[in-house]
């Protein structure tokens, strides 16, 4: 299993319109196959300036591949991750 | 519940006799009171130099505190963590 994850800020306010339509435009993600597990979460520590966190699993590089390479993830990222996001941090974690 | 995580890389090489005694110390942090779902995780993304993570939830803002401020947490941070890690950062994740 690997437990795929990525923290950011957007450039976006809290509780802004902006805020709200870079998250739905997100929702398509939870659906491309081989996601699982799907979280996301407010990041909360004061040692970061990230303020969010998507989380989710997969079973095997290769269904973490195609979720990379799927149209949909592809078109999220060009035309709303780009955009939208001011600082991330991908972080990828498999159990010992 | 707070998903409190740490990434982290230490000064001593993966299967190194460093590295093994780094995590045998850790081990004692995961039986402090409030800890719950400790995971010790490896760190893949070629994205980050960080090589290594621990997750663990707290049901509330005072079991966290409480663990931070735990004399066991405390002399493992003073006597290990701050002489064996080269680089980290901490990540507190709330669900929305």
């Amino acid at each position: 299993m690997i437990r795929h994850t990525v923290v950011f800020r957007l450039h976006h306010a809290a509780g802004s319109e902006g805020e709200k339509a870079f998250f739905a435009a997100a929702a398509p993600l939870v659906d491309i196959p081989g996601v699982k597990n799907f979280h996301k979460f407010r990041e909360v520590s004061p040692k970061n300036d990230f303020a969010y966190c998507f989380a989710m699993d997969f079973d095997t590089q290769e269904t973490y591949d195609a979720y990379s390479n799927h149209p949909v993830h592809d078109a999220f990222v060009q035309q709303i991750w780009l955009r939208d996001v001011a600082d991330f941090l991908e972080i990828d974690l498999v159990e010992d």
